[in-house]
């Protein structure tokens, strides 16, 4: 029995939802909301027994609907969100999750008192690298994880209201989020933004995040980088893994290489450790992955934390914690570059 | 007439500057001192009239002696340079160009004083890769600096009593005080390292460099790091460079890209800027680089230094930059990544 | 006033054919016939008053027709073509022109007879790489074309009744055709071909095409390759070009290099030549390249040719010589891979 | 207790035979033979008792001299090795093995009656990358060989009497026939060659080499690339490997990929086989090499050849089939590009 849902929102990204959603056996399309009709209309009216509204309510009232997909600006996740989840609706949200840390964390607070599923469209997390990546950590194949670097480069649209971090960084954000077993908690978060050509917002920057047991994770988003770079490297106690997404024909390699420490025997009185350093030079293994896309894993997704009554693995909390980074990042980068602490933001305290 | 020069130190780097001394028509190679004279004799009797001694006084002793290339512990750089620059010779100093910055201070000040000329062996700054992105720049094909980005990563010797920082960032460093117009003074330094395998000391870590007119640099040193980078990005308002030193087929690539802004005509009240971004998709070019060795030519610089009586190009100031930016790093770390004011250095006052 | 145009095949490629003149503004896309109704339908009722039949002499009884572009398969092509051209309308014909060079060369006389425009849709043509190599060679950039490698190979879908020189090749010999002066017109052509797994048909071969001049064209083409490759060097007297077609950001390189012969002086009676080798080893130069759908510049292509009467960039003839080299391709591969003389073929008598 | 052993020619090759020959415990160097005296004292000079000579009778008397290696012109191996094997010695031959093919099966027979060792350096075969091949090939990783496809291009000294082939495909072809089982046994040659500089010889050209089974070699070279490509790609029935030699960081990639076909049940009476095609697409592995220079592995293979009694890795019948192949090359290339056939080979018959 497919489950009723509707889209609000048919801009820039809501098409793609539609288009999914339609196409997805889990799921009855009954619905796309858009203030402006004509747009609707013009994604909608490809696709039989969608149907057509500028009225939320109207959605709201069909006891048909039962999940929304929110595609609109980020401004009006909250109140939308809200309204969906009171009316008792699943609720998918296009990151980032809300406008603001305090927003995330009603939505998060409601769907939790509501029994309602809450899922981030994090859409790179179901690509076939980013599931890879993410097995490779959870199985144990990486061992700890010492660092994580991601480099996000490329001659980029110059934005007026959004700087680089906002713009770029979600996507390493929301990929560590995934990636990183119980999540992406940093210690704390300096950001270093850089504004040389007078944009009047951060064109380039770099991201430190220390990650508790002393790993480290550092971003470099850029607008102004002539080549494109799209590469992450998470370097593991046992083995390190590097995806460069814009090799096709070898997007992931893992590497058996790494250095070990063991204490020496017979240490001294000194002050000065003494430890053995011993190199792993071993081979490098490239898995042939699937071609899929990956909006559609996002939606069978959706649709089997609902029917499960799981927390989707993109949930709500996840796109808190990545909101709260963004965040933290730009109180840091406003305080000259100061590390901001984040051992007593109020998501780690609540779980 | 050549110079006459001694070497002092036969361990590591001794044995090349002797090489390449010996070979240069510019000096006139008498001594080669080490407190294990055994092994200075092991280096210096394959060149035949060069001399072997434990005893420094004997070098100074020498009148023909008019400058001494040092490549000894760190620790030791300053006593025996001050013994050299108190004696009336020139003074070649491998890097770091001694052990803390005020020692390095009372060098150059010595130097002056003296009317004797100082030099840092930054090597790299020889190679014919670093000594074009210096003449790009300093030739205005790239416009203003807006950005560098220097990444210098492979599974690296681990260190028990130096940083990865120390370890690799002085490349980086020394670099980046050669090809930026009036050498590398950041207005600040913050430093991020983790030392994820209880090594004691950071293995991997980020400096980020703000420089005056709202440009930054990024560099990024890794021993973890299972594949090896050596690439540079230097972002310029008229064009940009990427270095990538392990590409020997392709090692520099000029990019006729990036964004330019122009204020929009009538602007508004608006608290918020209008501007029109504007993209330069262009041409890419990539020079035919010479291969040569890079320390004959640091050898001739010091060579023309001294005979011309003017500052080498790697003067004693640029190591003593590059030690004030390692010093900061150090101390920011110290601080947990806090951001080191660089504004009110002694140097640049001095200056 | 917009060509009247029908397209017979609504099979692989017709349907591009049917959006790109639909867009197009030079023409009015009248008819898609094919022998399938339903398939017709299925492609054509997306476009409004484009009909559908299943008879082709339908289309011709239509006088607003002027042109007819055919995706049918080969084996009909010429049948096609020819009731096409007799009816006096300009033909555009998908790759290979026809079933057999005799079939090629009547429609290119009939062509020829009747005045009318007849063009190949080797699409690959009016990518912006291949346009920038013509240009290139045809500016005397590179000087004299030395010799071309070209190197098609993947793992590819291994085809019961057409060989991997008949699938793969006709794109590097068309674009040979296209770029080299005068066309593609080697001296002789010899194919070696394997077929190791047994697939009843070569699945990997080389081809030698000595060119006029002492030049020489090699092409490898190979279904079981495990990696993607496209690449192709032509090589000139003054410079040499580098298209590497998966290299998205850089694929085209145009090198300064190259090997200079010049006789020495003083040349004493020995039989062996005496001449000075001199290498140049110059810059590397990437031109920026628009990214434009190339079937969209065939269309306007195959407007202007009839507009200005005068035949197309690739002609019936350069079709012709494709054929050409593939049949001899064939005929060489019969012969246990013997060298085929090209010289007394008789397109090159007919010109 | 080492094996006594005379250098023959002190030229380009012969003092890297001299420095490892020295270096290796299995050998006491006692004699550097050429008949440039002082070029001969300027090599051995640095090496504490290896006596020099012009007089290779000399060499011969020294009854301590079990082996000689010989590094000479190509034109005076045959006569300087005869005269060793009449002696009695076992003989070290750099590339090519002789002069002629005939000269090669006189070497051959010789060592085959004296019971002496005969060896031809195939330096290139004693890397860590082709060791790995070898062994790739022989444990059945690959299962059968389909085909092979070398390229070896880049800007390269043209010389006036020895062509392309001569001068770069012995690197191919020593290691074709170091890797597949049985060594280099192709049914035939052709090669296609081009002058188009006029340098009187060919500076680029193709081998086709038809193998048993139905595989096939190709073999590319080139003077007048502007890039440099080292390349070979061995396709199996199992996986294939790429050897990509100027990637430092992953010289050996081995596919899990290929191309299956099998009978369809029910086969009609259809001419035309019918089979299932079917493709593996599966992992990439990269194996970690250690890094070790092949010429003291090719020594060490000397030795250990001349005291089991066996025939060494790349025995004088190696070398012999090479020189086969590259005067069935010669041959082909003055017939216009036939196909030579192999079959009946004296060597092929003799074994």
């Amino acid at each position: 029995m497919p489950i009723g849902i509707a889209v609000v929102g048919a801009g820039y990204w809501g098409p793609n939802l539609v288009r999914n959603l339609y196409a997805s056996q889990d799921f009855d399309l009954r619905w796309l909301c858009d203030l402006d009709q004509e747009r609707a209309h013009r994604v909608a009216d490809r696709y039989s027994g969608v149907r057509v509204t500028t009225e939320f309510e109207e959605v709201l009232a069909d006891e048909g609907v039962e999940a929304v997909a929110i595609a609109t600006p980020a401004s009006t996740h909250a109140p939308i969100g809200r309204a969906a989840l009171h009316a008792g609706r699943h609720v998918l949200l296009e990151k980032p999750l809300a406008a603001s840390t305090e927003e995330a964390a009603e939505l998060v607070r409601l769907a939790d008192e509501y029994g309602r599923t809450l899922m981030c469209d994090h859409t790179f997390c179901y690509t076939p690298a980013v599931q890879y990546l993410r097995d490779l950590v959870a199985g144990g194949d990486l061992g700890d994880v010492l660092f994580v670097d991601s480099v996000r480069i490329n001659l980029g649209l110059v934005q007026p209201d959004v700087d680089v971090f906002w713009d770029l960084a979600p996507h390493d954000l929301s990929i560590l989020d995934f990636v990183l077993p119980g999540g992406l908690r940093p210690i704390g978060v300096a950001a270093h933004g850089a504004d040389p050509i007078g944009a009047g917002v951060a064109c380039l920057g770099y991201l430190s995040l220390p990650l508790p047991g002393g790993a480290i994770a550092g971003v470099h988003v850029n607008w102004l980088s002539p080549t494109k770079i799209r590469h992450m490297v998470i370097g593991g106690s046992r083995r390190t893994v590097v995806w460069d997404d814009l090799n096709p024909q070898q997007r992931i390699s893992v590497y058996d290489r790494g250095v070990d420490l063991s204490p020496m025997g017979g240490v001294s009185a000194d002050t000065k450790r003494k430890v053995n350093v011993s190199y792993r030079l071993g081979d490098m293994h490239a898995p042939a992955l699937p071609e899929r896309e990956a909006l559609m894993g996002m939606v069978t997704e959706f649709a089997a934390a609902i029917r499960e009554n799981r927390p989707p693995l993109t949930d709500g909390r996840g796109g808190q914690r990545v909101l709260e980074v963004l965040s933290a990042a730009s109180r840091s980068q406003q305080a000259g570059g100061a590390f901001i602490d984040m051992g007593t933001r109020p998501m780690a305290v609540a779980q």
